[in-house]
């Protein structure tokens, strides 16, 4: 039986960390959300990212706005956000109603205050191993693979799943650790065999349960980033599944991440990582711009 | 035995179609190409780019510097060509004298002008599958590979080498062609193995004759980045070779690039081509902006 990763254990501690780092500041990290509209589920995302800021000692600014925002008021918003000294990290809920251009607000956010890691910028900055901001939930696997292996060099890592947002860092991370990375997607052929393959199995699919117990390499370590929302066994109830089935996989793999309670946990925790980050960056900056 | 790809033919009549697209054109593309310093093999470099570039009918800028130039000088000259109407595309040769630094000045390149494609923009745009301007020898393995096996849809493709100017964006090129894609470097466990699931297998890696003809799926296609000097068998005499052991490659392979004369006529070809997309680029947006 596998070694079952406690995600929200580890991004407790995680917060733990970043909660002491941000009391021997001198200066507080400020982080702004905006959301538009009222999806419920962005509403509780949001609150949820408001409360953990403010647990590690971060400021929190939310922004609601109207399902009807214009284009150029949700632009006015995030540029005074880029001039806003006491704001470090810009993270705009996606997705955005129908009638706004998410591409065209996200290219507007300063790449040193992306802390979702969007900005074509930041993906160039990954692509070339240089210093930038990594999308969250991307660099929870990498922080969670790194807490369990350690070293990762030589290690065969197969990414299905071929996203900007999840997939394609997440290949670039495991590049940067000195795995041999394969990324397989939809166009993929025997999929099962390529699995059989990998050392380390990241699924970013969004298919329910669909990698099975005997694509699994044994001993192999299993992240699974999906997040499914399927009927339970209770009539008219539902429950959260990964792309991974779990029960079967967890026979044969050495080490695997659970849905919930696994990758999940960890996104809102490195977006917290990246506030810091981006907030360190931003008043060192400031203070060499100062002293010349 | 495998069919051989011409690379000069090949490079030959893609500047051909692009002499044929710039005599139509209502403006003339520019390439303005920097040379700091007197290294002989950059010498002669430049001295092929700025008579292609003549010979496909765009204007060819040249600036040549003394090695002493300050790094504050060659930024002056990159901005200015920056600003300069006339000119659409800006190459920086590289290596630059070490006591400049390169980074800075291809970042401070305007990435509508980067033909080489090494600005972080540009990568970030290739990351993220957004139009921008491509390395050129990715470009060109590319073209290669589409030109002979037209889709490549599922097609498993192995790239050996991870540089930022060769073996990633070539992935991402791959990926976008719906491949499965493998990175390999220096850190992978067992490359035989691996090469030999490749139905495309692309070697940057800069070792002489390193892949051998058993490393090679029967059939495959492979395409050989490398370009490494090596002595001949005439005392005091050198030659060059790629990175596969060609001979025996080609008993295996179905389709093969040799060295000389395969990927890097394509080069300059590319470079030609990313030229004529920047300028269409810039002209086009030059001509919206007037009629607002
Ligand atoms: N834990 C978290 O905090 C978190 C954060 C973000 C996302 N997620 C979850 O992660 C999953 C992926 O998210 P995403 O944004 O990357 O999704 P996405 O943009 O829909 O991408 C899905 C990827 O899976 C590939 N795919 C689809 N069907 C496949 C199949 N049958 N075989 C192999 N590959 C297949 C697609 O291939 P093509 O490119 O060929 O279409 C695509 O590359 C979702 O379940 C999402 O809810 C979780
Ligand atoms: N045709 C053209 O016009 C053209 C243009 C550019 C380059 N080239 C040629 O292409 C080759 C590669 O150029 P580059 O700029 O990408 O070189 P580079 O920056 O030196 O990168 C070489 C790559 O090969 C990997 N590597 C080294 N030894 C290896 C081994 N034993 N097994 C597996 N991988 C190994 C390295 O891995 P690590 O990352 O782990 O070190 C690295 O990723 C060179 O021969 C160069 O001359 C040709």
């Amino acid at each position: 039986m596998a070694d079952i990763i406690d995600g929200k254990a580890f991004a407790a501690s995680l917060r733990a960390s970043i909660a002491a780092e941000v009391a021997a500041l001198s200066f507080q990290p400020g982080l702004a959300v905006v959301l538009v509209g009222d999806d419920p589920a962005s509403k509780v995302y949001v609150a949820n990212k408001a409360r953990q800021t403010v647990e590690v000692g971060m400021r929190s600014f939310e922004h609601r706005l109207p399902a009807e925002t214009t284009q150029a008021t949700l632009l006015a918003l995030v540029q005074s956000l880029n001039a806003d000294a006491a704001v470090h990290g810009i993270l705009v809920q996606l997705p955005l109603p129908r009638h706004l251009d998410a591409d065209a607000i996200i290219a507007a956010i300063s790449p040193a205050k992306d802390v979702d890691g969007l900005t074509v910028t930041n993906a160039g900055l990954l692509a070339n191993g240089l210093p930038g901001l990594v999308p969250c939930t991307p660099l929870g696997c990498i922080l969670l693979l790194h807490d369990r292996l350690g070293g990762m060099t030589g290690l065969n890592a197969v990414v299905i799943g071929r996203s900007n947002l999840v997939g394609k860092p997440i290949a670039q991370l495991l590049l940067q650790q000195n795995c041999t990375v394969t990324i397989a997607h939809s166009k993929t052929r025997d999929l099962p065999t390529l699995c059989r393959g990998a050392d380390i199995l990241i699924a970013a699919v969004g298919r329910p349960e669909m990698i099975k117990g005997d694509w699994i390499k044994p001993g192999a370590t299993v992240i699974d980033v999906g997040i499914n929302r399927v009927p339970a066994a209770a009539p008219g109830k539902t429950k959260l599944v990964g792309d991974v089935a779990f029960a079967e996989a967890a026979g044969v793999a050495g080490i695997i991440t659970p849905v919930p309670g696994g990758v999940g946990p960890m996104t809102i925790a490195c977006l917290l990582r990246n506030t810091l980050t981006a907030a360190k960056r931003i008043e060192s900056r400031a203070t060499l711009v100062s002293e010349v």
